[in-house]
């Protein structure tokens, strides 16, 4: 049975079978999406697309195989949306506050938005060998970076720890832990004798147990020596490991310390992201469809119509309008908001009520790599409690010059405290901040580039965070056409933040609209 | 206090301070040699080399700069030795084998020796940046690869399962099974109250438990749908965990399966290679020492004289000699013992007892890259108990049309016996067992090219294996002069098998001499 048998004989519909992966691991062609038209059906077929993000932009992409005029209006004036690369050269005002122009050195770069890829979002990978986007590792989980809690009490707040220590601390008087219960025959009734035998057996390891079960330190957190430990008349010496007191008081139990790789699906290496800026995504979308998008052109107005949709932009600050058969809507909700619409009274309380989270980012050009050079950090995430809450070291350009991290990465009401800052302050608070876990900073420090995604014009939030409730009750309608209107968007799907949401998406809108029109042209 | 005074006031000699890593992460001077000596000392002072490898070019790298006049002896046509990277062109004939040429396209290789640099080994990461060597991150940590336990018996016998299946059960069951004797106190006088609690919050997060402190399976193990899970009308099934019973008796526990990264700092995230292959390193080592690296010059006799050292080699079949001051030799001790020599009784029986490892790879090249587009392994380690070992993934030219993996790395007995057969017989084998984790080996095979290190001539095994006798009894001498004459390279350090035992043994090396030549001039 190839693939293409197993999908006719099912009735599970294309975007079904897509939306549920099972297509996913097919080569590239699985993204010449054939739906359940003809290919030809789409002729002559104009459908108006809002937005120029990776949704909109694979709508267009995907629809224009199939024969259909798409024109896409897109308010700014490059595509993307939250998928933004910031260089030097960059430029940006949030609403409320005072331009900023980036002027990071040449090569240097951070990602503002989308910045990652895991290794099962098979989509946006098919699209990055579809459109020749050269891919390198993202290093997410690298337990070389720090822990950092700042104002706790005891031995253990107001200082770095690596998350290396702290880690194989844990594993260690864990296993120590159990394999005590199991010695004293606590858990006698669990297991046979000789699957406890082979359940110490992988608490040695996992633990670094000495041969009476006990937990007294392991090189894995590292060597007293800084630098290689062994080249020398004899072999390092490791470090002394925290107390276990200590670690279980030391608040990295808390959620914004967590190691997410090991407790996040979507983090767990393999992470990848493209060669020189995430934004290499959109642009290589944006060379398949030239003449197609109308940039700076900010939609007001969407009304159905008796053939299908009328829309009203402005353009050069006179209103105008575009006429479709379609429309596929891929504006956040937060825009969605603004619009004047005929859309359906749930569409608009979805676009009113699902929450959208405020987060921020701020770009620290230094003058060397410190992290890298004094810290052996290579990439990876160091995390603290304080406003700045995440540091990002990047992944690329490694043993460079000057570098630029990222000096926060915060969500919620830090973000939202931090936003609210004008720029200079925000980069005072990044630098006083994350000069605690670096010392360096103050010395190397170049310049800085911040944004606030809630406060980011066309954009207005990071991304959709459903609750149960809202879920329950605004999902589904986003999923479905309301008349002609069809939406995408990463807060269409589940995968709401990453760039497999509004790709797959996308997919599930094409598939809708073609699938209609191959009923009406078949009829 | 300056990193200089500090060298000056201290006792300990610059070497070992070096070797002991307290200068490693200065910035990429630090590898500019001072030493005890003036910067001129070296001037007309002869030294004669033994070996273009990484210690030997290291050593005339670093001498060079002291005004030392260095000749390397290099027996085979290339530098590097065991840091060689194999791609289309490279031809070699094992020794009592049938001459091999690879024919991997463009763009494709495998590094038959040194692979991965630990992101904590400075020193060879100063060397790359000093020499202008680009790094990328090799991924040696990936829980997405396999597990494959040939010819158990059980459930989880004689099938691939993932890293991350296995892992997150055991978390899972063994943070269950320590929750489960906390909550029943058996642990009691080990911990307060409030400390239990806390341990339990962590023990939650590291095994993903459920309310009642359970575990019955994780998202972190994949999801049962291939694709992303979620993007759909409803999030995604997770699979079901396997048993804990089956798990213990899985094999799983042997060392052959274990996920190194987490066990051996050596082999921590962060790991990185240069771009384009291993052999980036030597190559730029070479082009630093224009005019100074005879090729195709072994040696055969090494003597002691009044003066200093006289080395015979063999240059187009005839015996040539060349005098020097000192010699600083760096032959693997295989080939160490093959020498005529004045050496003390010690270094000999050095050559004689000090173990190498067998070990071989093979370089397997692919029409398709299935490993990531069907089982979405970019870049990692899959292991099993066959006579293949490891199987691993490129880190590089992801998404690309074709891929070469290797396909077996083994040591000891299963690389002896690999090695022993003819490389059309290592390839069937590679292809039968490595068929097993990856049922599309025989459709997408193109070549290979394989390699014993213990049958490579001028290399004659794989590294230095000390035991704790031979450490005893041999060691020290290795790391002292012989008369004149010096020795370096991996087996004269705790380093053995990595790039940093060959670069910090050449720096003690030049240490050693330059502060002899100093007291001598100031004498």
């Amino acid at each position: 049975m190839t693939r293409r048998d197993f999908i006719n004989s099912t009735s599970a519909s294309y975007a079904s079978l897509l939306a549920w992966g099972l297509l996913q691991s097919a080569p590239a062609d699985a993204i010449d999406l054939p739906a359940n038209g003809k290919r030809t059906d789409g002729k002559g077929r104009k459908v108006v697309i809002l937005g120029a993000g990776l949704a909109g932009m694979a709508t267009a992409y995907q629809l224009g195989k199939l024969g259909y005029d798409c024109t896409i209006l897109e308010a700014r004036s490059r595509s993307g949306g939250r998928v933004w690369t910031v260089r030097g050269g960059t430029k940006e005002t949030e609403m409320g506050g005072t331009p900023q122009a980036c002027s990071f050195e040449n090569g240097l770069y951070f990602n503002g938005g989308a910045a990652r890829i895991p290794h099962h979002h098979q989509l946006t990978l098919q699209y990055c060998r579809e459109l020749g986007v050269p891919l390198e590792i993202f290093n997410g989980n690298n337990e070389a970076a720090y822990l950092f809690n700042d104002g706790g009490t005891g031995p253990m707040a107001n200082r770095r720890v690596r998350i290396k220590e702290y880690h194989n601390d844990m594993r260690g008087y864990t296993a120590e832990l159990l394999a005590k219960s199991l010695d004293q025959h606590a858990l006698d009734q669990e297991l046979t004798k000789e699957d406890v035998e082979k359940l110490i057996d992988f608490l040695k390891n996992e633990g670094d147990l000495n041969t009476a079960h006990l937990y007294k330190g392991t090189n894995r957190r590292g060597y007293k020596t800084k630098g290689e430990p062994g080249a020398g008349p004899a072999p390092g010496d490791m470090t002394d490991p925290f107390d276990l007191t200590d670690l279980l008081r030391s608040g990295f139990m808390q959620p914004v310390f967590y190691n997410v790789g090991d407790y996040i699906y979507e983090q767990q290496t393999t992470l990848m992201q493209p060669v020189g800026g995430m934004d290499a995504i959109p642009r290589a979308l944006e060379k398949q469809l030239s003449g197609k998008i109308m940039f700076n052109a900010p939609v007001t107005e969407l009304r159905k119509t008796d053939n299908g949709v009328r829309v009203v932009y402005q353009k050069d600050g006179k209103p105008q309008e575009v006429t479709g058969e379609f429309c596929v809507c891929t504006l956040p909700l937060p825009m969605l908001k603004n619009l004047e619409s005929d859309l359906s009274g749930t569409v608009k309380r979805a676009a009113d009520f699902v929450p959208y989270i405020k987060t921020g980012k701020i770009g620290l050009q230094f003058k060397r790599r410190f992290w890298e050079e004094d810290d052996w950090i290579y990439g990876g995430i160091s995390r603290t409690n304080m406003d700045i809450n995440q540091i990002w070291y990047p992944s690329f350009g490694f043993q460079g010059k000057k570098g630029v991290l990222i000096g926060y990465y915060n969500f919620y009401g830090r973000a939202e405290a931090v936003g609210a800052m004008p720029v200079a302050e925000r980069e005072k608070m990044a630098l006083e901040q994350g000069g605690k876990i670096h010392p360096q900073y103050p010395a190397e420090f170049d310049n800085s580039f911040s944004l606030a995604w809630h406060r980011v014009p066309y954009s207005g939030g990071g991304w959709a965070t459903y609750d149960d409730a809202t879920r329950r009750k605004y999902y589904q309608a986003l999923t479905e056409p309301d008349g002609n209107i069809y939406f995408a968007g990463e807060h269409t799907t589940y995968l709401t933040a990453w760039m497999a949401g509004a790709l797959t998406s996308a997919h599930r809108a094409v598939e809708a609209i073609h699938s209609r029109v191959g009923a009406y042209t078949r009829k």
